[in-house]
């Protein structure tokens, strides 16, 4: 087999084979293939597409080229889910728990962040005490004993995966519906995962800003999922403005925990339960949605959502009493509001730009070397489609340093557009794709 | 600039500017921009195309990335031909002196072969003493003297066409017209011609096989010599069998001799009259191509090509007497017949396998450390379309070595086809493209 016969077979457009797919993955990570023939198939690719058998293959191909942990120690169907990433998505840490409290498995990992915020653990790592990185054995331990653990990446996992997408980062490839799906699936079923719900968010601060994109890239990844045996469920929901009121890593550890105390509704609760009920349904917890909800809503209100969590924290080396008081975490003593300068509708906040704003004020790193500060970041005051008057605080940032504080505010100012009318309004979940099919809501 | 925003612009299909051009060839040749963003790069490009302004940037910047000929100290203007390549193709043998005997300076350089048969330079070899090396001023001196030069490459020439060739070759990414006719063209450019005659092969021996892909790599190599400034033309000419009747070096440097000397006819001395008349309006030595040909033919009928021939020979070192006595060039003794197994008509000579033949035979070389052997080669004795009995010699096989002689005839055999019924009749020259456009004779 040789890889100039396989770049040439894409390039021609035709339907590569397993064989074909391993040797190359394989080979790349090994060493044998070099790298200038890679970035070559992968803009063959680009061009002419993979096809679900294809995706998968590559997937299975990623998924196995390093570490695999193990997770069917644990009784039951272990469910995962993944967010294509946002800005104020904290999702994760509402309903983990949640899905815990109902007796379904949650052993996740998560990555850090790279670009406007922190990622799951960068969040997780505000919490004094907290320590996601443990071993493989305390991990699969930790869930055993409380139906929960959410940890780091530990082991090689996906060496293959990361060596691609540092290729197709550099070489225009990114874009590509069936590699970013394998990319993603790779690493959900190298963590172990039998159940897998997916948010694919779009909107002006997600990956992918059409909602047809987002449906397409959903679809191709449930198939891969269901293709290599894999429970998989995805859902499309909005990302044109931030999903919590909290951007910035303590900050939003406060706002999931207010809504696990039942004290905040809004945007990100609701994903959050939507999230919780599929993650049910798909692990087969519950038979159909509409009881995953009414569990999911239990679980909440009864208090051992906001339970699982203390015990989480507990478990991991942190500091439980933050459920209870949330003061216990590092915020900024420097509050400084934001104030509307006209009368109107909120017609609009860009998610990226508060992002990007929050980044500016030290709540993200640019490279991986960077350090987070925990303590910093934005609360919105107002969402898409309220009314506000001129004077009025927008939003509150929490500010340690003031290099850039002028640059993040103007930033965010430039993010929230106010007009003399209402914005149409937008749906908060535009649809889900199950392996029977695809459903909109819109 | 960034090689990652030109990778995308193409990738988008957007045409590149002169300055981006110049930064990826530049910084490729540098060893600045890794080949893996280059191959990327010719991906896209294979999938987006070149428009032909983008093409002619890229000629020139391979053109220009390192040693340039400077012809300007002859007076004239002076001519170089370039063939896409094919089987038994001698014509640069045969018009080359012709056209200096008009009075119009050839100062070519040529290329070794690689695969079936060898180059112009490999040809000139097998005359004992010629000399294919020499130094930039006394190849300058010899075409001041006499009118004629044909040497190998001096100086380092086209580095970064060389590089990125090489790049293309194991990356999938040969096949593109733009990419194909830049190359060719960068090579023409940088050896100094004023006025450049191409001669686009096309037919089962020939890089490019159809008569369409052949006319629109014509048109492309045209608009590209235009553009910057070389006056080109280009004939699209037949290489569905080989165009002369011996296929190896010095049977070819014979058959040549021949065609001078007025001893032969067919069909390499009619492409090689039409490629003259070319080559003498494109230079500007007449001012239609009747007088060309009238030009051209009485170069050949005074014998005044052949005595080019010989003062070429002589002022680079060999023995000009082969061209009285050709029996003084360098040929296999051992000569073995094949004959037809079958009444009929020569239905067709695949040309590409008649090279293969000659290749196990020794004329070729495989790698460019490869020796050639000289001696031989395989003279036709039929061509397509005439009739042939049972055992009538098809050719002779000029034999130095027996050990692929079984493979080479077999080869041979299966190249050559015979049938009951005549074949349709092709045209020798399909057509020539100026600059004024596209003329088709069929």
């Amino acid at each position: 087999m040789r890889m100039l016969d396989i770049i040439l077979k894409k390039r021609h457009g035709k339907e590569l084979t397993k064989e074909e797919i391993n040797f190359w993955v394989k080979g790349y990570a090994a060493g044998h293939i070099p790298d200038y023939q890679v970035s070559a198939l992968l803009m063959a690719i680009y061009f002419q597409g993979m096809t679900s058998s294809e995706t998968a293959d590559l997937t299975l191909a990623m998924a196995y080229s390093g570490d695999v942990v193990d997770l069917s120690s644990i009784p039951g169907v272990k469910v995962d889910k993944h967010s294509t990433g946002g800005v104020g998505d904290t999702t994760t840490l509402v309903v983990a728990p949640l899905v815990a409290a109902c007796g379904v498995p949650v052993a996740k990992m998560s990555g850090r962040g790279l670009g406007h915020t922190g990622g799951t653990i960068d969040k997780l790592e505000s919490i004094p005490g907290y320590n996601p990185f443990q071993s493989t054995q305390d991990f699969i331990r930790i869930v055993k004993d409380i139906g929960i653990s959410l940890v780091g990446q530990t082991g090689d996992l996906v060496p293959a995966d990361k060596m691609i997408y540092a290729l197709r980062d550099v070489t225009g490839t990114v874009e590509q519906k069936s590699l970013i799906a394998s990319s993603i699936m790779s690493k959900k079923i190298a963590a172990g995962a039998d159940a897998i719900v997916l948010d694919v968010k779009t909107g002006s601060g997600a990956f992918m800003e059409s909602v047809e994109d987002a449906f397409s890239l959903a679809e191709e990844m449930v198939n891969v999922g269901n293709l290599v045996g894999r429970r998989t469920t995805a859902l499309v929901t909005d990302m044109s403005q931030p999903l919590g009121m909290a951007v910035g890593n303590a900050l939003e550890v406060k706002e999931a925990i207010e809504i696990l105390k039942g004290e905040r509704t809004g945007a990100l609760r609701d994903v959050s339960l939507i999230l919780g009920a599929y993650m049910l349904y798909t692990a087969g917890r519950c038979s159909n949605i509409e009881q995953g909800k009414d569990m999911i809503q239990d679980a909440l209100y009864s208090g051992k959502g906001a339970d699982k969590l203390k015990e989480l924290i507990h478990a991991q080396g942190g500091d439980q009493r933050v459920v209870d008081d949330p003061s216990l975490l590092p915020l900024a003593d420097n509050v400084i509001a934001i104030k509307a300068e006209q009368d109107g509708y909120i017609y609009s906040i860009d998610a990226r730009s508060v992002g990007e704003a929050a980044h500016l004020l030290g709540a993200g790193r640019s490279s991986k070397e960077d350090m987070i500060d925990h303590r910093v970041g934005i609360v919105l005051h107002k969402r898409t489609g309220e009314t506000v008057r001129m004077g009025e605080p927008l939003a509150d940032f929490y500010v340690t340093r003031e290099e850039l504080l002028d640059k993040a505010i103007d930033t965010f100012k430039r993010a929230v557009v106010i007009r003399q009318e209402p914005p149409e309004p937008k749906p908060l979940v535009y649809g889900v794709v199950t392996s029977e099919g695809v459903e909109r809501y819109y």
